[in-house]
């Protein structure tokens, strides 16, 4: 399979570097002048398991991609508030026969890809994998993780795509899995990042400790109840139940886990996904009439720590 | 005045030296075993508008008061949590014409007074005073403050008294004001405490850096809103915008300003009062099913952190 990777931090050089292992045409983009040479000279270098691994592919601008490779996938993997530029970016890498497919951490991110592509061409997923830039010049991937993606309007070419994704995927150790209704995972998933990466930033403690906080659990039903009143308008109806199960299931699981919104902003002092995570709820609850408070608030709290630690926007 | 001073931290410590120095009779009590013992050796000692200065007083356990003292106004200036207790351990020295006088921060101390005190003999204000513990042996007392107090019932002769206090008060130099309705007063400087107190130390900020924040008036507004519906319940109707504009006032006077809450768990790990802030909107709201998100979640969120930092509770 012929794939443009937009967004080559931690998470796109992973998924890079297991598609070209396994011989499929890669590619990749971005917009950071200074990965971008190291890509360009030394290719995508890793530690991978432990073991150092180093892969040339193609590297562009994502303003300067080619407009004669017929990629079979662009894979997104950029930050949030980097997306809309991005496609627009990427969009001559296109065909007509092109799919887009989003694995970002977020919800809505389907919205800003059919703003310039196909609704009918549009993949969306989550990936579970974890990745952490060490330098500009390599990644540290460890871990396992999954991935899950399907069509998020139910299109019969589509699906059949996402169904050829995740065998190609698999084959590279992405551990994928299809999805009938990504748009349910897409907020399944953004209910744990609403709840953990949020709260853990604004704590500034890893997943066990806030675990034992004495009003975690209230903290985590309330958000998820604004996810999931949200999610009903858009015809996203969550099991408040299991998802709220399923978000404090990961205490005993990834328990000493610092979430990736606490590694951008208390870590490397840069701003937060936060707009498409509560922010989403908090803006798409307006618009529907629905009360949104915790998310309002919460939404509010990051962005007023950022501002406080001066993060930085790039 | 014959005063006994229940709680000497800073602000207790401010109380008594102004009066002792003025020629009132004053005695303190405490339940801080260090604090006590310097007290009963070198009584109360402070850096004072830049001397230093050492008063001696009597200085009593606060399980251990006096019973034969006959004392005008027990003054309560120990922490909100601390308060119930030291109600019931200082009630010895209680005549039937003592007044029970509570300057503290939060809200609904009254309450805690009457459990124990005649309705009738209990005062109520504010202080705007401010005052630090350097050492369990030392205060450090900068800056201009005021004080302000009346009684909550409108008793006529309650009110008399705090007339009568106001004016020893005053020439003591404490500034002190009457107040015809003192819950008023204390709604008002709640808002102020249960915003910039509360916001500040989740965010590890000063009042100007808060100020700066693109959600701070938003925050703001949301947060009185919800003190003035439980307020009204309780007969207290703030003016919103006035109090709104009141809080925001703040940022240009004291903009450098890190508050006591901050002083408490940032600076010094002890856990706050925001029970006594936005928890009592909190827990009264629900008692008068009233919705008062904000204050429900920022309650969690400041209880959160007092557990992830490990705050002490003595």
């Amino acid at each position: 399979m012929k794939v443009l990777v937009a967004g080559v931090g931690g998470m796109g050089t992973r998924f890079a570097l297991c598609l070209a292992h396994t011989g499929n045409d890669v590619a990749v983009a971005d917009g950071w002048q200074d990965r971008l040479s190291y890509l360009k000279k030394d290719g995508l270098k890793a530690k991978f398991n432990g073991q150092e691994v180093q892969v040339r592919v193609p590297a562009y601008a994502q303003t300067k991609v080619p407009t004669d490779q017929h990629f079979d996938v662009v894979l997104f993997l950029c930050k949030s508030m980097q997306l809309d530029q991005m496609v627009q970016d990427v969009l001559p890498a296109f065909d007509d026969d092109t799919f887009a497919l989003c694995l970002m951490n977020g919800v809505g991110h389907e919205k800003t890809l059919a703003k310039y592509v196909d609704p009918d061409r549009v993949l969306l997923g989550n990936t579970m994998w974890t990745a952490q830039m060490t330098r500009p010049d390599h990644v540290f991937l460890g871990d396992d993780g999954s991935c899950e993606l399907g069509s998020p309007n139910g299109n019969p070419d589509a699906q059949e795509m996402a169904k050829q994704v995740v065998e190609v995927f698999s084959q590279a150790g992405l551990k994928a899995h299809y999805l009938d209704n990504p748009r349910y995972s897409v907020f399944r998933k953004g209910c744990v990042n609403g709840t953990l990466n949020t709260l853990c930033t604004l704590l500034e403690c890893n997943l066990t400790e806030y675990s034992q906080t004495p009003g975690a659990h209230d903290m985590v039903v309330k958000i998820v109840d604004e996810f999931a009143a949200v999610g009903e308008k858009e015809g996203v109806n969550l099991d408040r139940q299991e998802v709220v199960d399923h978000v404090e299931a990961s205490y005993n699981v990834i328990g000493d886990h610092y979430p990736s919104m606490y590694q951008d902003l208390i870590k490397n002092n840069r701003v937060t996904e936060i707009d498409y995570m509560n922010g989403y709820v908090s803006t798409h609850g307006h618009k529907y009439g629905l009360a949104t408070p915790y998310c309002d608030l919460l939404t509010d709290l990051v962005h007023a720590k950022e501002s406080v630690r001066h993060a930085n926007r790039s």
